[in-house]
């Protein structure tokens, strides 16, 4: 096996590329991806800011020095430009993808109007759908259900012909399906062997989300996932990531509710400030809310929200402030909302003498929003991350996820400021690297991170 | 002038001190100052513990890499320990420490009653009033009004008095009184030598703080300034701290609604999401709140509370994001919550495209519950930076204010967690040279911070 | 059948009785009994004010007029007077009233100290429990498993050994008991000849709460129901208490979010305001949500609360404001809390042209608090319902409960402000009758309430 | 002088005039107005409906008894239709009705499309404007500056010449403009004579306001004020109203927060909850928020609300519950938010023993969605009474009102649901008189209301 750490850069070589079309390519082309793609595109024709996106917005010091001078990512380190982005995908529904945003009601029909010819231009290719993975869709526009194998080499098909079409070098596939029902680890996830046997067998237990990934990872794509279900995280396709040295990253976008918690928690924790309960409710009516009023998709999501505080707190090191705490994280589909999701906290801390205190924080956001400059960021930083070598999963990019994905036995890192100190870091690493014929030999040492 | 920079410090020096008893000084006994000694008691009484302190709690990493071992604070360097503080202090009232407990409301009877021997023995000195400074309060406990270089020598009296009776070798002034109304540096502020002829003429522009001030720099104590008034933090008294090798520190605790703000305008900015405004309210029914009410000292909180944002966001590194946001905080006396504030704040937040989003936060808080872990951490790393040689304005100390004092010509840093990495870099850096008789060569190299 | 409707009053009869002790008996000495029993001891020391009960604060019009005198409720009517309660209960733990009230923690020991005495000789006896209807608890403290008639007379021994022991003439019983688990109608419920042949076969859809009230009813006791259980709401036992003339109330306490929500509600309505949704979280941490923490029990309550909003926006006449509403409840148990809940609703409205507004409640409330004066408002008006010759449901006092009884075919009012009316009409008809010998023609005229 | 009380309707005297035209004239065309007059032509064109209007979507009882049947407003007494209502006005910006609607932001353009055109016809007269009132502004659009007495005789040829020219016998006037600075009563308010020496004299103290109320008056028109400053509000102007027998009615609209007061408010106190205190804030950004933010300004609006507790809560009669609550209101201006302004409320209660609880509410509405209904009634009802021959102060509308005109030592009342009770009570009594040809007998007698 031959996993690039991420500390282990492939030194001494210039990264090709920046100057190339890029493909996008986006199992689930609902309310993210038309906002993503209709963003876009108004940038593109400077009618509106990347608002945040890291990658186009921010600048971080060039070296890990308080005096050290500031620079945009994007001159830091050569990202694909905007401008060569080619977007393409799959849906089970069958709306071109201007017909998508004015129904997912994100952007309004007059922030829309510019845009409308590009989207309309985008059709999505019929997904890959089997209804026990997610129970409250009825997907209409589906390939036929032969064999997992089968719909796998349809979808590397779709692909492979997008790329000559679009005569494409270098592309990315981001799942921005919904979320799948709970699964955990089983026999078939557990080697690709044994996953290709599954998939040749149909075996009840690979989801869809795992078939685009497979068919990513096959095609030499980079896959990200935008939702919580396992998808490329299972054995099986984290090995076949490896073997072939395509980054993978997930799982589940960190936008709402668990980005303000990831805010708060490590501003709590630095004041040593004790936590007695932490009750989370969200409503939402978009789709993604009525596929999570199915338990078992709920389950999933669940999952990935509530991790998140152990890990910032630390209740082991600090068991009188964080060795009893309750925690209770509630969604509901709630349809009046539509995509105008809202998110209420009630965090009930104590501090001197144990006298309680409570904080209450109202998140009235849009999910999509908050969700197209971090698929933005994931399809660029993921294409990066490629271009440099760097192969397996990515866990310096877990400051854009809920339940970050990391490799085996490294705990996942949950605190917004610390995943932002090693996305920043990372990217200089990169910059050194990708400026310097001479082997990068800070990065040599530190084998730690 | 020999002012100290925190980056030079005297190297090769062993702290001595950490055995003896140190004395705690305290003009203004009021809630903060007696929720702060009753906690000290009952933690001695292993009946509390010193939640929201981050010298008695917290554990950091013993070197600045990700994988050095972790360890209490209290551990890495010398601090004082709770059993050796010894309290005194000044009030315009003269009721003992219980008595003021008991009518602040901030802790019951049943919390106070196996610290109530303790706290009757600690009653006030007469305190240096001047009511034009604090229009709201009329106290009745006041030193004779002679000149104010006359009231300066009654309270190095005071405090000559106290640590001969008591056998004190150090102690730390930390000013608790109320929020003097604002006032701009002016001629008799600029230097030591107007000063002191000012406190002979008692010129009208000399506040009791300042007399304060004066007082424990001229008998070499540390001083901290927990309210927003100027205090030390005039030309005349830094010369003076620098002069003198002492430490001095503030200015206004950050307690509440600022503290909140800390935490979340980091996240935001680190996400890169646009702010359009930021509205914040207070409700508080205090002595505090009382004090506020005059709109003059109102002016001193709300400039305090005010500069935080700018410093945060960097409106003019992200114009697109910050440059037009509009701040507005609004302090408001309502008497039917006592002690137990609550700060409203509404955040007008832009995400991608620029759509609009909300948030809430409102905190039901104890200001003298969070004050009161603040106060005693400054109190111990004001006495461990005098003893470590650091004089003049200790900015690494920035984690705990709202308008932190800098060295002239620095800027002031508001961001919670990198204040919160300063601190720990500066706890570090005590141990190192506290642990070695080498010079630190690092330290000296690092001449930027 | 006797069925004495309300407006049916026993003309030109005195009331007796009014300065006879009074019992109170109750089945559920948990929180809320406790927290009345410990209130009125403090109230007749005048150590308390009965905040929260009409009838020992409210004023009214003496008639229906606009310019018509006030009087106090209790100057109106001739109610018993606190000095003469006298309580007892039954409850599955064996703790003492003042045990009880410590362990719930609504009321401080310090508030409690005065009345600890009254509340030790508060002792309960072994109550009917079977876990069927309330999963989550495990009584210790019970009555024989016997058959459930046996059990009943054994409830009825209780109550006639307590009047004989205090020498009661009169006593009411008030459920005050957990929530039992969702139930329906059954054929065992339909009859009084069914439901007593299933006491004698134990029939398991007799729960425990309608064995207490039939005991209640054979011994001529008021009975009124705290909880969203049937209990006395099943066609047995309101054939029951018509054919014995006792009068009965429920269900379900209207005290946090539903009370808000009542107030609300017909609030918009008068405006002509529209309703999306209505969105209510409950986050409490009591006995009481630990039991709704079973979905079976939670169905009970999420019933009870819901109805109230079609029976005030009146969907069907005003199709266009309210025809589609969506409204979510949601109850969580939360144990940081105890017994301090806290109702937060989201209400999202619109106004003209259909634009959108919402309103958002955060209610932070104390169950028992605003539980204990409706107790004891139910326990007076009951015993003064009897009195005044009224048998069978008492809709009149639909102002207290979440989910009003009503007579067959008439629809429970669930607007605060009109049941309010109501109440006050028929303290007025009450007080005309209890004043005159002659009959009260206006009564008999207006046989439609 | 004779004033007609309401009670004293002209009997027996069928109304004239619901089929003509009906003139409706503006002081103030900004947000309010035109979302009224674009509502207005969208209903028409049957793309919107009157949501928050009782004239055009409410059912009341068509007798004061619970089995009346009900009856829409609409067809129970004779209003005005929409499609007979024709708009003008008066402002200090030239700008016609669209391009304000455009500028306020209340309605977006897609909405306004349909009514563009009927909006641009309308462009508004010069108007009277005296920057001393309204310190925030700076008309460009003003009358000039002759006696207020050649300035009333302006707007009076302007009404005239609007009548004529439409044709029309009847109109209403409705103050729409900014709030103008406190006022007392001084002497060239107290009466007419005074008055119109004060108009011809140019008195200082005659606000703009006065001069369109005394046109309005003098041309017989009804006149209504949606704002808190004084206008027809003067014995002055009483007594004109009076004497020519024109209906009456303000002041300011009650709206946002003041109308969730006066929900709330008499919820808690129909439960005998106590109240410590009630902190009102609330955020705006519309010109209305620009003029308040001068303090003389905000006094007015300030008093505005402050009255309504008072009034409902009743504090003499509930000493124990209200007699020592503390109310603060505070209006900030807080540009980001546009027309779409947020009241957050936060109430400190008490029960039971005098426990504490606490209600907040977030009330994110829209000032001109809020309003237009409102002002939209008042149209029509002024318009009903003035054809009904009530003249005078209509205190039956102090539904619509923060601050309700009552006849002189009449109270005002402030429980909008006592308030809907007499709405509702007065449309009756109209509708019956406007039934029948005899005495209203009921009426006659009742002369207490």
């Amino acid at each position: 096996m031959n996993m690039l750490r991420p500390f282990e850069l492939p030194l001494g070589r210039r990264m090709a590329g920046s100057g190339d079309k890029l493909g996008v390519l986006i199992p689930g082309m609902g309310a993210v991806a038309t906002t993503l793609i209709a963003g876009v595109h108004l940038i593109r024709k400077k009618l509106a800011k990347p608002i945040g996106s890291l990658t186009q917005m921010q600048e971080i010091r060039v070296r890990d020095e308080a005096d050290a001078p500031m620079m945009p990512i994007h001159e830091l380190v050569p990202l694909a430009r905007l401008d060569d982005l080619v977007f393409g995908g799959w849906d089970i529904f069958p709306d071109d993808a201007y017909q998508t945003a004015c129904d997912a009601g994100v952007l309004s029909r007059e922030v829309l109007a510019p845009v409308r010819r590009e989207l309309e231009q985008i059709r999505p290719w019929p997904g890959v759908f089997e209804q026990r993975f997610v129970r409250r869709l009825n997907g209409t526009h589906v390939k036929p259900a032969a064999s997992k194998m089968a719909q796998a080499e349809a979808v590397m098909a779709d692909i492979r012909q997008f790329m000559e079409e679009r005569q494409l070098k270098r592309a990315v596939m981001l799942w921005c399906g919904s979320t799948e029902i709970h699964q955990t680890i089983s026999p078939v996830h557990e080697s690709l062997v044994a996953f290709e046997q599954g998939l040749r067998d149909s075996h009840p237990d690979i989801a869809p989300s795992m078939i685009y990934a497979y068919s990513a990872l096959m095609t030499d794509l980079p896959f990200g996932n935008g939702a919580p279900n396992l998808a490329v995280d299972i054995p099986a396709l984290r090995e076949l990531a490896d073997k072939r040295g395509v980054p993978i990253a997930g799982k589940d976008l960190k936008t709402g509710q668990t980005l303000i918690k990831t805010i708060m928690a490590p501003g709590l924790q630095t004041r040593m400030l004790g936590l007695h309960g932490w009750f989370s409710s969200n409503i939402l009516g978009n789709r993604d809310g009525e596929v999570l009023d199915d338990p078992d998709s709920f389950r999933s999501k669940e999952l990935s929200k509530s991790s998140v505080l152990d890990g910032i707190l630390e209740p082991q090191r600090y068991p009188d402030l964080y060795g009893d705490y309750f925690h209770k994280v509630r969604i509901e589909y709630y349809p009046p909302r539509g995509d105008a999701k809202e998110g209420w906290d009630n965090i009930d801390i104590f501090g001197w003498l144990g006298e309680r205190m409570q904080i209450k924080v109202d998140f009235l956001c849009k999910d999509s929003i908050l969700a197209a400059p971090v698929t933005l960021d994931l399809i660029l930083l993921l294409d990066l991350a490629h271009r440099a070598g760097l192969g397996g999963v990515q866990d310096w990019l877990s400051f854009y996820f809920k339940s970050p994905m990391t490799p085996p036995g490294v705990a996942a890192e949950h605190d917004l400021f610390r995943q932002h100190a090693r996305l920043q870091d990372m990217l200089r690493r990169i910059s050194r690297m990708n400026r310097s014929e001479q082997p990068d030999s800070e990065v040599a040492q530190t084998a730690g991170v």
